[in-house]
């Protein structure tokens, strides 16, 4: 691509390192950039920046925080033995809007991927591990995404944290709620005949 | 959405604006800054800021230029007589790759669309028409899309200067070079059929 200025050249450029962003669409959000007022490209340029070094991380469970302590593990009424582990900001979001989780996270920071350079020393395992050394925490609900470097990484964490008496328990994987059963795929079907549950308990969610 | 940092709403929210950008793909994004360098995010800022502020039109064709004249205004071994009328940046630097055009260009900077509030007073038409006024423009190419807010911007033109001298014309529609003809749309066949042209002018491309 030649570009007739340098300027937009250079956001083209760098707009088109964000991931799953080339150069076409970068030119694409840029020229819409270029439509708006000036304002709008300020806050943008603004919020990120001000994002990236303003940010915080929670010193106790590792999420993204506005302070030291975020809400969720500052909140008395919350089950602070009960831990769940997940991947990042996203998960806890998610979990989150469902209401029906009353304990507090961890957050990991990412999987163990040597192929993305990602090794356990780039999560945040050994505070994990000093909360579960700690004996405050009676459960551990692994909740890492079932790929082959989530299952790594439940592996590597549990071989750290299986001789204590916490109890480690995964959340359930079966078929959606409201799934055909003729679309759904073989190892979750199988998985979800091995690991059925009482019909009694099931009726009283 | 919940968020659990003020920085990182804003910095969702602000992304989202862009479009395509929806708010999970603004979040994912914008975790993919916070993993990276800072100066990452640096530098996207200060390239979206700069561009934004800086950026410059050429004061003959409008394309995006640093320089009062852009390069190919400038260009002296280019056909001044010859205008190719475009939307924007993106069609410019298509032609321009192809190495087939040694004219030069005007960028209305979009079309006539009443359901987007863009009307002939926020495009250069005015500009255009002083240019043929002026009489020293030879031939104009109209190559906007041919879609219902293409043809209408190219109707609108034509009415104020088809009472000159200049020679108007577009640039030929038909079936893509490599193309399957059972997979082209009829519109596109049909005019290929009508405006066919001589075999012999076709063997010397």
């Amino acid at each position: 691509m030649e570009f007739s200025s340098k300027l937009l050249e250079k956001a083209v450029g760098e707009m088109s390192q964000l991931p799953g962003i080339g150069k076409r669409t970068a030119l694409r959000l840029v020229l819409h950039l270029l439509k708006q007022p000036k304002d709008q490209t300020r806050f943008l340029s603004e919020a990120l920046l001000g994002m990236r070094e303003n940010i915080k991380f929670c010193k106790k469970c590792h999420n993204i925080s506005d302070v030291e302590i975020c809400e969720i593990c500052a909140n008395d009424k919350r089950n602070h033995e009960l831990i769940c582990l997940v991947e990042d900001v996203r998960d806890v979001m998610a979990i989150e809007n469902t209401g029906q989780y009353r304990g507090i996270y961890h957050v990991l920071g990412g999987k163990i991927s040597p192929i993305d350079g990602v090794g356990p020393s780039q999560l945040t395992i050994t505070s994990l591990v000093d909360k579960v050394n700690s004996g405050c925490i009676a459960e551990i609900i692994f909740a890492l995404s079932s790929t082959m470097e989530g299952d790594t990484t439940n592996f590597y964490i549990y071989k750290q944290i299986k001789d204590t008496s916490v109890v480690l328990s995964t959340i359930a994987r079966g078929i959606s709620v409201g799934d055909e059963l003729e679309y759904a795929d073989e190892v979750t079907l199988g998985r979800s005949i091995l690991q059925r549950i009482p019909f009694e308990i099931a009726l009283k969610k």
